[in-house]
Formats: structure tokens, sequence, C-alpha cells
């Protein structure tokens, strides 16, 4: 089977995610980086095409042009799958576009800038019948498959609580100073929708509380923080969660939690065991059972699920890190696209997005309206 | 100065807390153990103070007897101080008759059993003018006086996120069996009050907050959780604070998050860096400051508080653990009694046990009324 | 059973390493501290005995009266067990004045200034059938205890690989210093002996790698570090060790290792799995075993041994230190006296102490031949 | 400036290591993989580089074949570079013919299996004035990295102790059994060279004990470990260093420490500071310094020199692994390739493969001589 062709929009010279998804596409040999829309500027964009020894044929103008031009050529060597690297409120409309055109679509997250887009977008796709991932990188991560995988086979008995935590630091030097505050394009409605912190971090982690559960969030509490009143845009929060059949959980999230890089962690209990991860140190799973000393999981091992394991290059010891979770998806995508998955939860989909999306606007509605409860079903 | 004479209610052969109070009263020579009541059993109490080597005529049937007899000795052989190490329901009345006949008094937590009990005992305490300890055990670490002298001195700044948890697993096994957990008397209302997880440990993690934070917790949201709908006691829960000056943080308690053993954590975040403690690892206090390396204070080091360095016995390296932290709240008692005190928040107060009384009540009013703010003021 | 009369020589005002003794003593309600020479200056002995509320007559000029006058009372009423804190020179003449007139002893390390000396005392508590522990603290620590017990049922297989480590760097801001390093009694060989850090450090390692397997050391080689050419004490030091039946390890000692406080480590490879502690860390014991999750036991499971267990005075998740580790070592001691013995190992015998002091001279001897392997036995 | 045209000898389709320098190569966009010889079997060549969408005309039935097909393309086209992953014994007649030829080379390690033929290749390389990179993957490391500049720029002042471990366990099933060590090619000395342990974990340790120092070992005194008389290769073996300037160090190294996975540590003090670093958590480097809170420094932080920056993608708190060190390391001989050199040892040259080959020899001469000193230079 040859490569599966690749698009890009966006990621160009100065992007710092597009060297994650093109070292990410590489790994597992199963992509070819063919061309795509790197730079609004085409000029830039070929300069960096240059670089990357793509064919200038394949560097196109803008998404219309993209679409035009490769879909006059043959099939086999059309474009097959195009990841959309842009900033966020071009996801919705490049996405429909190449959705409507016959692509599968990579997209990063947040999938839209609002639910209703999130809502059209799932329809567009299921017209379509396409492959549609949303970047969700931590899933990726051998120990977090483990921790879906060992959850699913009973390992901790029946759930009984949820903890997951999203802790960053770094809006904290920006925020305490208007000027500051004014110029950072996170903390803007108009460029990154209506929430802050649980749009960009906290939506990780209410993603990751149904992926490794299995579960499905089905009512919030959220109590935000915006710190000044002038600020409209939430910096840090807590939500309640209730999942179906009554069990319990909290989030935790903050870009104010000074000094704190990216302390994204998830504590799950059931009436047999807990199982904890934190993304800092990616391949550690710890294993709590009653009277039983700790146990710690690593990546490689033969205990481990095959889930996990086909997420590891190396034997044992050998430590993998956040570029080899994010080329773990896209195995996943290829496999996808191949029509051969293995396993389920290989790749984040739509619907996790479309999820996100109605978290976020679930969240920020249960806070303005005096932090009560508020169901996710619309 | 000679040694301060103590008197012990309760914490006889069987007793884990008897041990525990006993060596931290010996750590810095501070205290006689002179007699006491040690069982309700007075024969039993008399066979235990032989082991200990006590004289047999201090030893005595009840508290009344107790109170009597002493009260005939001259003053400078009579008992001054009495740790009440009783069942939870006996702290009020003794606690209360104890302050009314002169004596000062240390308490284990909870205070009392409701709110309006504490309250009593508080102007009981007024009157006497007597000092009254409320064992929080945990206040005593090194690194925690570290944390409160570090916050106070404004090394993170002005605090802007408050996170603590306190987990553990022990009731999980006994939940799920409605013959086991009929049997547990810290589910039972009548021996453990309104709350089991709140009361038990929640109230340490709120007494923590507030006494490394310097602020005082104005109101709250708790959504806890009983599991079983025939199980009166909350076995977990999530509580919403709001601090003075609208500084917002979580408090996390579970008796239910299976395989952890005394899991408590506090982390507070300021506009100037963070501050880290584990109870599990208590000698180490993690400092966050952004850009910066990651700092790891111990005890013992110059760099610390005069504080913190008075809660350490020996060089750097030598691991220090509960008993020590027991041990120097004794000797913050026994400079308050000598008229010695060098440093606030040396052993915690009686506000300190009416606070989480206040505490524990609220939290179930807001969970009862549908998970909504409650004020801490009556 | 009534308390054990205990006796102290040295260990006074200024003392560090006396608090340690007396709470240590405490722990258990096994021991009654009668009486001593707290200090040679009587004067300051007698201040110190009255803080301590002890009573007067039983505070001694020096050994001899205290021998003289000790030996006047009856014996129900004479100290039994005297614990020898004095400067190292004193331990020798002390401890065998104290034998060889009928007191069990608790010697602290090094137990002599010479090997010749402790073959002498040796012979004479032989003479004597005392109980005499050395106090190798460490040794009392449960999961030490609990890695001794492991070993001792085959847990890790036969033993091919023994690594232990002992790190400090108190003697970096010293030992560069000409005039600093005169005047440090430690790198002083007539006040210290012939060796500072195998003589101080290296022999808890040592002791530590025969206490936990087992086995005995047969053979060593020794490469030492003096740094400066007039300075006439080892620093740092790493030997190759030896055991019997051709196991081989080795031991790596440092006082100029910079910035560590007390880094001593123990880790054992057999055929069968790896067992690993810290004593930084002490309530951790890492169980390694091939292609299995890492184990990590901690203190007072039921899971331990009951010899490990025996060490433990509160549930999980409490942590005790080094004062409650040398409170076992008393415990082992004052149940050896009352001859109720339950476990091998409880505390550490005169031949540990006199193996130490062989491990130091012929760790110089292999040195200062040139690095060549010197036989233990005499 | 075009991409590197590089070529591939080994690391076919079942090849651990194939993978890894494909992936590396590719992270900084400036290799191409372009052809080479991947399989000894053509076919199964011609096969996996189907699979890698290479120009079937770039895959050569050997080393001869490749030399003179590549050789009559014009410059423009030609391999610049090629990556040699064949087993040992091949890596010298092969980087030689390479060399011979007029390609840049990058060997995998060990460079040969003897000294004797490292020298020959280190001539050879003179001669042919081409880049020839050892692949030591974890020199790579950005934390390594921060190590190596922090120890030049004079933050721990001077050394004066060098510890380094590399311990794993994977041994341990197969040396007990007689058959299964004759069927491991690594216990083979016709395969291996003369030394395993040594030869391919210790040779690791060596090269990053003068790596981060900056400092030449000069004379070293071993102790190996065969375990059984009729195994003829070290398992397991510890290694006393003495570096330039009276410096001391010691290497442990380990096939046999059952359950380890790849713990590989390097600590360095100095009389101003000590520096710690752990392979299996490469992404923390622990700075000591006396009476100062133990510092941990991370990847990608303004805090850490152009040289550690220069290997990190992404923001702090993106853990990266393996496969990002070895990416550094391409791109160390990309800039050397493009004569853009930026910083000293951005990639281990012929000179450190060549003393981990004499280092290896020493080291079986010091042990089989009996465990004496043995001068590193000829």
């Amino acid at each position: 089977m040859g490569k599966i062709r690749l698009g890009i929009l966006g990621g160009g010279e100065e992007s710092l995610i597009g060297i994650l998804h093109r070292v990410a596409s590489s790994m597992f040999d199963k992509y070819e980086l063919v061309g795509g829309v790197f730079d609004p500027e085409h000029q830039k964009s070929l300069n960096f095409a240059k670089k990357l020894q793509l064919n200038p044929n394949r560097v196109y103008k803008d998404l219309d042009d993209f679409v035009q031009k490769e879909g006059q050529l043959p099939e086999s060597e059309r474009i097959q799958v195009v990841s959309v690297l842009t900033p966020n409120f071009l996801h919705f409309p490049m996405a429909k576009q190449l959705l409507e055109n016959g692509y599968n679509v990579i997209c990063e997250k947040p999938l839209t800038t609002t639910y209703e887009e999130a809502k059209i977008l799932k329809q567009t796709q299921e017209k379509a019948n396409a492959i549609f991932a949303v970047t969700y990188t931590y899933t990726g991560y051998p120990m977090v498959r483990q921790m879906k995988s060992m959850i699913k086979n009973g390992e901790i008995g029946k759930i009984q609580k949820v903890d997951v935590q999203y802790y960053q630091g770094w809006i904290n030097p920006l925020i305490h100073d208007k000027e500051k505050r004014a110029a950072t394009w996170r903390l803007d409605p108009e460029k990154s929708g209506i929430s802050c912190c649980i749009g960009d971090i906290g939506t990780h982690a209410f993603n990751m509380a149904e992926y490794v559960t299995g579960l499905e969030i089905h009512e919030i509490l959220a109590d935000l923080n915006y710190l000044y009143e002038d600020n409209p845009m939430d910096i840090d929060g807590t939500v309640l969660l209730r999942f179906s059949e009554k069990i319990k959980g909290v989030l935790r999230a903050s870009q104010i939690a000074t000094g704190e890089e990216n302390n994204f962690t998830v504590k799950v209990y059931g009436d047999k065991g807990g199982l904890k991860w934190e993304q800092e140190n990616p391949n550690y799973l710890y294993l709590l059972k009653e009277d039983k000393p700790l146990q710690v999981l690593k990546p490689g091992h033969v205990y481990n699920s095959d889930f996990s394991l086909e997420g590891t290059k190396l034997p044992p010891g050998h430590p993998e890190g956040i570029f080899d979770s994010m080329g773990n998806i896209y195995l996943g995508i290829a496999n996808a696209i191949n029509k051969e998955t293995k396993f389920e939860g290989a790749y984040p989909l739509l619907n996790d997005g479309l999820r996100g999306m109605n978290f976020i606007e679930k969240t920020v509605a249960s806070h303005k309206k005096g932090n009560v409860w508020v169901k996710m079903k619309d």
C-alpha cells in the first residue's frame, strides 16, 4: 500500500504546531506530505514549501485554489487528507469546504469557535462520509491508552470518582497589566471564542475524562475566574461533573497557576482500584489497589494492552514524548483511511471535538447563570 | 523552668492516637505525663498507667473524680493541661468541664459534634482565659510552616488560586456492603455527627487552606457524594471556595479514592509564584516561579524561616515525620503555657476548631440545598 | 513488666544526638531515663538533669562515680542499660568499663577508634554476657526491615549485585581552605581515627550491605580521595566488594558530593528481581521484576513482614522518620533485655560495630597499598 | 539551501534502530532519504524502499553497487551522507569504504569491533576530511546539553567527583541458562567483540562522563563480572576512573541489574555545586548547591543555554524523548555538513567512538590483569 497523500493548511515557517504535525505524520512511514497552503502570503508559502522540497505546483494561493486544482488531478495523485492548522476561527469554514469536496480532515482543536458550527460540521461530515480527526494530542500517549484499556477491562471495577486537572501559569504575566492583556489574542473573544481557559485546556481535560473512562458527562456546574472585571475571558475555573450512572467528578483548569507548565493530570477511582497519569511524566501509569503495593506501569512492556503497545516504537526505558503521542494519532488516522482500524479510540473523532464545543458553551452558561447545574444535552 | 504537668483523657492501651500524643509530648522535654483517665474501665486505666510507671493516685475513675481530686492538690503539683483523646462526642462536655475548672486543654479534632457546641466552648474558653489547642496535626510540619512564612512574606505575591486535596480510600471496602457500612461508626451520624468525609478530613483541608494563606474562607458551594441512597453520610465531596478579596479556591476530599492512603496536598498560586506541599512526602516544599527552575526546599536549611527551623531537630537529610509534626505542636502549646510564644501559628487554636465545625455544617447545608453558595458567617 | 532503667553518658544540652536517643527510648514506653553523666562539667550535667526532672542523686561526676554509686543501689533500682553518646575516642574505655561492671550497653557508632579496641570489647562482652547494641540508626526503618525480610524469603532470588551509596556534601565548604580544614575535628586523625569518610558514613553503607543481604563481605579494593596532599583523612572513596559465594558489589561514599544532604541508597539485584531503598525517602521500597510493573511498597500494609510491621506505629500514609527508626532499634534492645526478642536483626550487634572497624582499617590499607584486594579476615 | 541527501545501510523492515534514525533525520526538515542498502537480501531491500516510496533505482544490492552507481551520478544528485546501521562487525569496513569514496558518515555505536580498526578509521577520515558522527544518542537530550553548558560556564566550579551509572536487567533471563546464553549474539565474542556490558552500555557512560565534563579519562581500574566461568563476556562491571588533574570518578554498568530498564545516570560534583541527570526522566536536570534549595531545570526555558534551547521544539511542559534527542544529533550533523556548526558538541565525533573502543580494550585488560590501573594512552 502506498503512502497517504497529505496536505496542510497553515503550519508555515513560524508555526510551532506545524513541526509537530509534520514529524508526527512521518513517524510510521504512512504519509507523504504533498502540498497545501502554508501561509496566507503565497510567496511565504512557496518559500516554505521549497525548504521542505515540495513540488511548488502543489502549493496553493488559498483553499479555493487548492480545491479547484487538486480536483483536476487524477484521484491517484490527489491529496487524500488535509491537516487544518490555521487560526481557530478558520477551522470551521476550511474543514467544511474540505469535507464538501471529498477530503478527509485532521483538524486542530478547538474544532470550531461555536457549538453551532460544530454541529453543522458534524452533519457535513456525515453526508461526506469522510474520516475526520480532532487532534487531542494527549490521547496518543501509550500510557493513556493503557489506562483506557485497563478501565475498559474492569481492572479498577465500577468507576466512582473522576478527577482531572489542567494547570498552566502562562497567562499570569499578562493578566495583571491592562495593556498586555489587551494585546493577547487568547483573551480576545473575537479571536478565541467565548472562553480562554476552558476553551483552550479545559476541553482537553473534558475530553480525557470521557476518553479514558468511556463514559459521557451529562451535567456540569462551573465556577470560572476572570480576575478582573474588564477581562471578558475566563482564565481559571472549576467544573463539577456528573457522568452517566450518577458518577461524579471534578475538572480543574487554570492558566494563572503561576509557574505551572503543562500540568495535566487524570485520576480515576473505581471500586476495585485507582489509576493516575500525569502529562509531564507521560511514561508512568500508577495503579493503586487496596493493601497492595503501588504499581507503576511503563510503555513497551508485555503487560500492556495491544492498543498501548502499538504506540511504543522502542523497548522499555527509552522515553518517548509528545511528538510520539501525536505520531500515534496520525497512525490511527492512517489506519482508518486505509480501512485497517484495529483499536477503538485510535484517534479522536469529530464527535469529541463537537462535545468539546458543547462543554465550553455549557460551562460558560453555568457560570453566568450563577454556578448552577446545566445539562450537556441540548 | 520545670516541666508542664500533663494529663490525658482517653488514649489507653488500644488507642492509636495515644502513642502519637505521648511521644509528641516527650519530644522537647517540656511535659511530664502525670495521670488522667485512660479508659472508661478504671482497672484498665490503672493497668495502663502501671505500664507507663505513673503514680496510680493520679489515675482517676472519670472526669468528675479527676477534677475533684486534682483540685485538692496544691497548684504546684496539679495537672496544668489535659489532652482530650476520647471519642468525638465526648470532646465537648469534657473540654467544657476542664475549662470551667481551670485547666488548659489540648483537644483532638473534630472539636465537637456540632457548631453550636463549638460556639459554647469558645465562650467558655474566653471566660476561663485558658490555652486551648486543637490538634490539626499537619500544621506542625516544618515545610508547612515554611509555606506559611513564605506566603506571609510575600514570596508568591498576591494569592489568586488555592487548591487543597485530601484523598483516602479506606471507606471503599466498607461502603459497597450494606452490613459492613452499618457496622462502621464513622458512617453512623449518631457517633460521628452529620458528616463523614468532610467532617473527618475535609476539615483538615479547610484548616490548612486558611492556615498557610492567612486568609479566611467566606463562602462555599459543595457537591457531596453518598454513593448509596440509604447511606446518610458523605464519603466524598468537592467544595468551591471563596476567600476574602474574591480569591477563589477548591477543596476536594474523598474516602473512596481507592488505593489512596493519606494523600493530602496543598497548592497556592500567587501573582509572583506558586507553592506546593504533599503530606505523604512532607519534607519537600515546591516553589514555582515563571521562567525559573523549580525549587525544592527541605527542612533544616538556613534558607528556611525561624518558625520552620524551630520544628526541625536534626540537620538536613534526616527525615522527620508525623510524630515530629505533632511534637512541634506540643512545643508550641508548651511555649504558650510558659508565656514564651515566639511564632504565630505555633499551634492550632480553638478558633480553628470552631471554624472547622462551621465549615462542616455549611458544607452539608450547601449540598442539601442543591449545591448553592452558603456564607460561612452566621 | 516495669520499664527498663536507662542511663546516658554524654548527650547533654548541646548534643544533637542526645535528643534522638531520648525520644527514641520513650517511643514504646519501654524505658525510664534515670540518670548518667551528661556533660564532663558536673554542674552542666546537673542543670541538664534538672531540666529533664531527673533525680540529681543519679547524676554523676564521671563514669567512675557512676559505677561506684549505682553499684551500691539494690539491683531493682540500679540502671540496667547505658547509652554511650560521648566523643568517639571515649566509646571504647567507657563501654569496656560498663561491661565489666555488669551493664548492658547501647553504643553510638563508630564502636571504637581502632579495630584492635573493638576486638577487645568483643571479648569483654562475651565474658560479661551482656546485651550490646551499636546504633546504626538506619537499620530501624520499616522498609529496610522489609527489604531484609524479602531478601531472606527469596523474593529476589540469588543475589548477583549489591550497590550501596552514601553521598554527603558537608566537607566541601571546609576542605578547600587550609585553616578551616585544620579546625575540623572530623579531619583530625587524633580525634577521629584513621578515616573520615569511610569511618563516618562508609561504615553505615558497609553495615547496610551486610544487613539487608544477610551476606558477609570477604574482600575489598578501595580507592580513596584526599583531594589535598596535606589532608590526612579520606573524604571520598569507592570500594569494590566481594561477598561470599563470589557475589560482587560496590560501595561509594563521599563527603564532597556538593549539595547532597544524606543521600544513602541501597540496591540489591538477584536473579528473580531487584530491591531499592533511599534514606531520604525512607517510606518507599522499590521492587523490580522483569516484565512486571514496578512495585512501591510502603510501611504499615499487611503485605509487609511482621518484622517490618513491628516498626510502624500508625496506619499507611502517616510518614514516620528517623526518630521512629531509632525508636525501633531501642524497642529491639528492650525486647532483648526483657528476653523477648522476636526478630533477628531487631538491633545492630557489637559484631556489626566490630566488622565496621575492620572495614575501615582494611579499606585504608587497600588504598595505601595501591588499590589492591585486601581480605577482611585477619 | 536544499535538503541533504541521506543514504542508509541496514535499518530495514525488522530493524528497531531504523525507525529511530529515519524519524530523527526528518525532524528539522534537513534531510531527504534517497536510498541505500536496507537489507542484505536485495528483494527485501526493494520492498522496504517501496514502502518508503523511495526511487528503486537508488536501492542497491550491496555497498559496492552503491558506491559504483552513486558515483556515476552528478554531484548535485549524489547521496551526501550515509547512516551505517548494520551489525557491529560491518561498521568498520563499510564506514571505511564510504570515507574512501567521499561520503560523510553517521555510524551507530560501537564504532568498530576493535580499537585497532577504530584507529585506522580515524586516519581514513582525516585523509578524506569528511564529517563523521557516532550516534551516542543520549548526548542529544536538551538537559544533557544544558549540563555540559553549565559545567563549561563554571556553574559548579572545579570538578571533584564524577559518578556515572548504566544499569539494565535484560541479560538476567538469558545468563542463567547455558543454552540461552549460547544463543545470545551479544554474548558471542565473534559477533560482539571482547566485551558485552562495557562494550554495549559502559561506553555510553564513558562517553557521557567525558562529554558533560569536557575532561578526558586518563587511567582506569576495572572489576568485571562474568557470573559463570564458561561465559566469555562481561555482563556487569565497575570501573574506577582517573581524569586529568587527578579528578576521580566511578563508572558502574550492569546488564544483570534485574528489573532495570535503561537506568543511565550522570552525577558531577564540583566545589561550587552538583549536577544530576537520569536518562529515564530526561527532561529534568538537578542542580545542587550548598544551603540552597534544590533546583530542577527543564527544557525550553530561557534560563537554558542556546545549545540546550536549540534542542527543544515545543514550549516547556511538552515532554520530548529519545527520538527528539537523536533528532538533535542529526540536526548537528546537518549543520556541520552545511558548514553552519554553532555549538561544540552538537554531535558525537569519530574521536568519541575511538575513545570508546580504547576504553573497552583497556577495561578488559585491567580486569584480566587482576584489577590494576591501566593508562588509556597507548
